[in-house]
């Protein structure tokens, strides 16, 4: 089995911390509210049914900001609460704003020295760009959902990218939190790399909160990973 | 009118020098051939044809770098040079490892502090990846034809682009060396920058001598550019 060439990364909950940074820019935005968290909590519960309708085909494909905008109406409307078209768009351009967790930016940059690093990750391309450029995240590209029209974790999601990358599935190494994209990818023919985020969903947290199988490696943080590759 | 909020950069001549880099590659892997550089012109001159078939729907979207290698194939042939279908793919990878003109990394490294730079070349992603590892040019992201599935200078490839990027067009600028590319990223709302780049076709050239149109910028390098936009 030679090298890998590519580590790509899962974004939401394996480089930042969504639930954290959602929440401030909801508080902010909403002073009135009582719990932002819950409102955080109850926009990313609508993410994987969004984008269901997309993977069924009862639906084209769709970019990730145009689901969570009609997410973000949703839970508007459930918490009664009025905002300006304007309003709304800044709102949902949170997902643009999220803040890394404390080791992301070192590990990537260490790894990056070695292989490509890019995300596969289901958010947009603008989202993904603008989060980087926010948070000083180094990618070499931009992948994921939107370059190869399909969500994870659907096959072609993996393989696509791999396929972009003009690369082998074995040559590139999918970076999650959590285990079923970590098996999805798996079954592609990807190595695997599980970072434990445990804290993702807060304190209650009870999913992925360890391995489920023996990842090709299985780490706490990204600069472990680093390390673990010799980067 | 805002401030632009994207730089897309032709590559090919713009960014890099690639018929230097090409001919020297060309010399190194056909030693006994007398004439890199006629070579290097005559690859380069089947380039425009070949996206032709792409454009006119006579076929469907093909890659770059499938395109090299059908016209590197004939290429070899005129040429009466025989060659392992293994070395035939590593010298098509010659377009993955072309050298930055001196004043490409310096000016791009200082548009990112205060633009999104990326790409907007008819190369595929994996060729513009390794070439952005190899000659360290710090892209946010990696766009042009691939993502779009248009080769310039089709507007679609334009403006596709500046969807992917959640823009309007008047908030991209196209950088180009040619004024053909500028003058089709006019037409669909862009701004635009020249960079004269004299020597791309070496010292007969005749073509994009000077900035042929009152383009928003023209300049002598991606430096020049950068101190015009107070980078």
């Amino acid at each position: 089995m030679t090298a890998p060439q590519a580590l790509l990364f899962d974004v939401f909950g394996t480089v930042v911390d969504w639930r954290t940074s959602i929440a401030a820019q909801v508080s902010s935005a909403l002073p009135e509210l009582d719990d932002p968290y819950g409102f955080a909590d109850r926009w990313r519960s609508l993410y994987q049914p969004s984008m269901e309708e997309v993977r069924s085909g009862a639906r084209d494909f769709t970019r990730l900001d145009d689901l969570h905008l009609e997410s973000l109406r949703t839970v508007l409307s459930e918490f009664d609460i009025q905002l300006s078209d304007g309003a709304v768009a800044d709102l949902n351009r949170s997902w643009h704003r999220l803040d890394a967790w404390p080791d992301s930016v070192e590990g990537i940059t260490r790894l990056k020295t070695r292989f490509v690093v890019a995300p596969l990750s289901n958010g947009n391309i603008s989202l993904l760009l603008d989060m980087a450029k926010n948070a000083s995240i180094p990618w070499d590209a931009i992948l994921g959902a939107e370059p190869v029209r399909a969500y994870k974790p659907m096959p072609d999601a993996y393989l696509r990218t791999a396929d972009i990358l003009g690369l082998r599935p074995d040559e590139c190494m999918m970076v999650a939190a959590h285990n079923s994209d970590l098996e999805a990818a798996r079954d592609c023919g990807f190595r695997t790399a599980f970072v434990r985020r445990p804290s993702e969903h807060g304190p209650g947290q009870t999913s992925d909160l360890d391995a489920s199988s023996d990842w090709t490696h299985s780490v706490e943080s990204i600069t472990e990973l680093a390390s673990t590759l010799n980067c």
